[in-house]
């Protein structure tokens, strides 16, 4: 008993944010959210922002292949996610660390735009937030949703 | 401390056997293996037997899109599964019934000729094994793997 009211004082949990689409889920988003959650340590809470179908077809020139509805159910599916949350319509990346408060900000290799707008917010304000950026995996190239898409339409031209 | 060990005596953990190919993972599948793990009843263990590439190859003409350990380790990073593993080479259904040693076996709409093999299997060995059927949700046609195979196809050639 006493141990456990020792580790609920001491381990207060850290949320823990990460984004991306999460198109055509593969490993490769498995292990970038379990690599993520990590960064939050022992009893993190990881929330993940899955990006709008709007959002998507506004920066890459296409929607993706899955509704956002099914990416996040998907995502939110997943053992290593405690919460999915839709992207919110309006809102700049400072409106969201406002709303959703987090310990932690998990970034992509892929995120590095996005990862100056949450350095440039954190600066301003003076948050007590930490950014860690998540590399790119030896594997990336076998975990990618554009390959998955080459490898349909290979397989299926054939 | 009286309720839980009741609680351990009553509740016996059930396996619940279910398998699939789950290339292209969607939310369909997470919701068959839902419905499959409330077959179970509350303390359930949920198993997920995931063909190999040549079954599929075999049975279907066609390679999975995904690679079996990768559909694999997909399926395990699943909130609802509690284990995964690959299909057995070599092995009728008897066997792996004989090797997990299921309470339930699961079966989805498509898959009748497993359903008699199970059922002829599980009269002459005289086992206590229930047969569960799930049925085609409403929405399967939103969730199939054809059908995302094809959105990739017409979005990507437009």
């Amino acid at each position: 008993m006493k141990l456990e009211l020792g580790a609920n004082i001491s381990q207060k949990k850290k949320i823990v944010l990460a984004s991306g689409v999460f198109d055509l889920l593969h490993y490769g988003h498995v292990k970038f959210l379990e690599e993520a959650k990590k960064a939050g340590g022992e009893n993190a809470e990881l929330v993940v922002i899955v990006a709008r179908d709007a959002t998507v077809e506004k920066n890459k020139g296409r929607a993706p292949i899955m509704g956002e509805l099914q990416r996040a159910t998907l995502v939110e599916s997943l053992k290593v996610v405690d919460r999915a949350v839709l992207g919110y319509w309006n809102l700049k990346v400072g409106d969201v660390i406002d709303r959703l408060k987090p310990d932690v900000i998990v970034l992509g290799y892929d995120q590095d735009d996005m990862m100056n707008e949450v350095q440039n917010y954190i600066r301003m304000k003076n948050l007590n937030v930490k950014i860690v950026k998540i590399g790119k995996f030896g594997e990336v190239a076998r975990y990618s949703s554009s390959k998955i898409k080459q490898k349909i339409i290979d397989k299926l031209s054939n």
